[in-house]
């Protein structure tokens, strides 16, 4: 392991080449993704707006629309379309659509039409999303200590002396448990709603990573909503239960990915008061604490070497404080 | 501060506890959400559905359309609707796409088309959001170091001797940020797209907290996305400088959220050299920091007490190996 300590300047150099190295990395992804989506899907749109047209002009000789009405028409589809499921804003229905809110799932099938709904949305949502984003951190921590042990227990009942698991095993189990509740919700909304198992899991999987497109909505068909109580709670339990499953696998991908970004141990070392554990380990820290280490580092320098003053979190704000002497003036606020 | 020491089991407990009140708290929140969506919307969908059926009725005596005929009409306006803003798949059209497939928005207001397209889209999104969440937090910590940065060298030009950020500073200006971005954007767009300013408004929040109905969508209008490059080009980088700020914002009101789960100090100076700092500072953690504390702190003490075995991350397994030999059987497997 390196051993040469990184001065602040270094480690804001690093922090930044990082950041800048990712953003490369995005940009050139979306562009190959651009590139792709134009070669699959632009030649299947081009002859799918020809037949629009033919059939459009179809209809308009048939009927002997004018233009405006045609339009009319138009738009009158459109704003009823939300309304072939039966009512959505009941209560069953707006739950379904405060569950898309607050998940950022999204799916647009009903969107408020009024103004007050509209600002009551985004308050809603104001609060709403940091409350599921923390709640569901929770259950996917509780979920992978829970095959943790159930991986620890089946090792030792395969008669392993001193098994252990490693994150290799946590993300194969992880891998295996998204496939699984996405093949299972899959074959239920085939059966329920009638669509082809594949159509049915783009749906899941759209859904569970929060896109939510809205091609394929559950609950829209007979007005299943109102009649179907059985089948909405499964929707409702299955949308809650598989964005847990795929948070906590997430999580353990995003962290592999965040493992390469290493702090030196002499630096840790250099800190000991200070996150000493988690700025040694490679693995186990959460989502952001990899990006988050290098701003508290310098944060700690600050403390070191008065001539130096960047600005200071909390947390080492708290440091200064409970153990040196050498922030005096700075307090902590929290 | 509580000094007792707390058992395995008793963490365990409280962790166990906290994921429950969350559960009960966000079922609650869904709850009284899904109470005054219902109260809000209800009746003006009632009303918007009678005006619908009504014009509906008009349209089929005017034009004497069979019914088979006036729902193949219906079917054809939504799949023309796409269409109308011009061709979606080509280059910049795809690049908007892909743009709402990583970042998880998923309007909808185009969706792959061909079966190729989807799947495509779901091997798409399996790299592109975790990659996204990786780049979005980055860039969100170097927004916010930049922030204390210009807080700090605000409160000295306005003469404060050794001026500090605190947390509070750091939302409040977070808060004003957002509402700049927010405000901007709902300027551009309303100018842009001819929508109300609150329209707008709304159109930027619903798109920046990646939970896009698609009931707005930018770029819709006039071929924009073929005619406007300039326009184009704002747009996107409008959504991925917002999804900048929210997201640093987003982090911030998160940490304070969590700063309620303390961890005994006493706990703390037991296993001091394991995440030390990490467990007595109250804010500055990463999102799930919190969180997983408990979870390695139970791993820590498995390794005092040969005789409790839960799983172990790997991170723990570094510790138990680099810091003592009462775990020596279990091997770093990263």
């Amino acid at each position: 392991m390196e051993t040469r300590t990184w001065s602040p300047r270094d480690l804001m150099r690093k922090q930044s080449a990082r950041t800048a190295a990712l953003i490369l990395c995005i940009l050139s992804y979306l562009l190959v993704g651009a590139a792709v989506f134009d070669a699959l899907e632009s030649e299947a749109e081009r002859s799918r707006q020809r037949l629009l047209a033919r059939k459009r002009s179809e209809f308009r000789k048939k009927y002997g629309f004018s233009a405006d009405d045609y339009r009319e028409l138009e738009r009158l589809a459109l704003q009823a379309e939300p309304h072939r499921a039966g009512r959505q804003w009941r209560f069953a229905g707006s739950f379904y659509f405060a569950i898309t809110v607050i998940t950022t799932i999204g799916y647009g099938h009903a969107a408020p039409g009024t103004d007050s709904g509209k600002v009551f949305c985004m308050f809603y949502a104001l609060l709403g999303i940091p409350l599921t984003l923390v709640t569901f951190q929770s259950l996917g921590e509780r979920l992978n200590a829970l095959v943790r042990c159930l991986l620890l227990a089946a090792k030792r009942c395969l008669g392993l002396q001193q098994p252990h698991v490693s994150a290799e095993n946590m993300v194969v189990a992880g891998l295996l448990l998204c496939a699984a509740t996405l093949a299972l919700g899959a074959a239920a909304f085939a059966y329920f709603e009638g669509w082809t198992f594949f159509h049915a899991y783009y749906y899941c999987f759209i859904t569970l990573t929060t896109i939510g497109f809205g091609d394929f909505v559950a609950l829209q068909r007979d007005e299943a909503l109102q009649r179907k109580p059985p089948y909405v709670a499964f929707s409702f339990l299955y949308i809650l239960l598989g964005l847990t499953v795929i948070g906590a696998f997430l999580n353990l991908v995003v962290l592999r990915f965040l493992a390469s970004t290493e702090v030196p141990e002499h630096s840790a070392r250099r800190t000991n008061t200070f996150r000493k554990g988690a700025l040694k380990s490679r693995v186990g820290v959460a989502t952001s604490t990899c990006i988050s280490q290098g701003i508290h580092q310098l944060e700690t320098w600050a403390c070191d070497n008065p001539a130096y003053s960047p600005p200071m979190s909390p947390e080492a704000l708290h440091h200064c404080h409970s153990s040196s002497d050498r922030c005096p003036a700075r307090r902590k606020s929290i």
